[in-house]
């Protein structure tokens, strides 16, 4: 029986949603690993709608539940109705969504708050000690719901100019977390509060490190008990 | 000296763009071939806007280039700007877009017309004996533009219920065009046009053996020469 896993997703888009590749790797890899898998997204307004092409912010607006049916083919409900007990384990991919839709880490960094069911969900998983996986700036999500912890989001310098977000570590550091430098292929588990974080697109890398990064990650997830 | 291929995208989205699973796969597997990628699509207006939720189009307008750029992650250029002389190889990923934004199949089935670029592009790769790869819906449009090729769409029957768009193959049939049947997890070579073509998503079948397939297409497509 494989195990049963929900995917939570914040839009369909790098720069205002989920980002769509690691979405889809963390799926394919959960495929491969028997899962029986559910998607969800919370039913709110995007942040702000970017347009891709220039990169610049549009007067559009689009919903996060809706454009994140894009990913999910259609087969996705609303976050207010994932049940923890109905699942073994949650994964939050990444993308500047999770900093815009499900908290506001974009705009309040560590001050950030966080979407009431993404909050819910995270500390539901948590307290019934069920893993928790994050790729990419999702392990935000975990350092501020879960003092404490220990995530990943690669590495705490610009180590050849492949992690220009390295300063994201010291945020972490400072909301009382460890933060545990790792490379794009890697992932890190956190035994104690089964929280398993791997950098993906934080780190400039060819696309197949990054799958093969969120493979680990998915893997350790699918693993712990 | 990695292979220079080109990726042609219809948009963001299964139902009115390009299904973005097979394009991360195809992304996934030729930057573990070592390509040198490049991402394309028409600028011009989609067909419709499907609310991917609820199913059923909306008043919505989108650019199919603008949409693209959330599966490019804003590294996409206007298809009118492609030259063949550039590239080893094509590559289209399948989705409704294809046949709905890059030719009207979806109205108009064997008797569609060709985006004029896409078309172009597609004449410019044959002329030229470089390898051109197709999966999903995409097929059809090398069966519209190259008559007398052979491509796969899957099966010609709807075989366990995994195939319910079975009937493509007919279509094909009748555009004077050979369907070879093949499973999801396989692609087919037409080795005189140098075309390769994989069901995926035309099979309902888990993801990873659909990533699989493609890997499959992507594969042949570096080989050939």
């Amino acid at each position: 029986m494989g195990k049963r896993v929900a995917l939570v997703l914040a839009g369909c888009g790098v720069f205002d949603g989920s980002e769509v590749h690691e979405a889809s790797a963390v799926l394919v890899h959960l495929s491969r690993g028997g899962a029986e898998v559910k998607i969800f997204a919370p039913n709110i307004q995007q942040m702000h709608v970017v347009d891709h092409l220039k990169g610049s912010p549009t007067e559009e607006k689009r919903n996060v539940l809706v454009e994140s049916a894009r990913l999910a083919r259609g087969n996705i409900q609303d976050l207010a109705e994932l049940k923890a007990e109905d699942f073994d384990a949650v994964i939050f991919p990444g993308g500047f969504g999770v900093a815009k839709n499900l908290c506001s880490w974009a705009v309040d960094g560590q001050n950030c708050t966080i979407n009431e069911f993404v909050k819910s969900t995270l500390q539901a998983f948590h307290s019934a000690k069920k893993p928790i996986g994050l790729c990419c700036i999702s392990p935000v999500l975990a350092a501020k719901v879960f003092p404490g912890c220990e995530v990943t989001v690669g590495q705490d310098k610009d180590i050849d100019g492949r992690f220009p977000d390295f300063e994201t570590a010291s945020a972490i550091k400072e909301l009382g977390c460890k933060h545990i430098c790792k490379n794009v292929n890697e992932s890190h588990v956190d035994a104690a509060n089964k929280i398993v974080t791997t950098c993906a697109f934080m780190c400039k890398a060819p696309l197949h490190e990054i799958f093969d990064g969120i493979g680990t990650m998915v893997a350790e997830v699918l693993k712990l008990q």
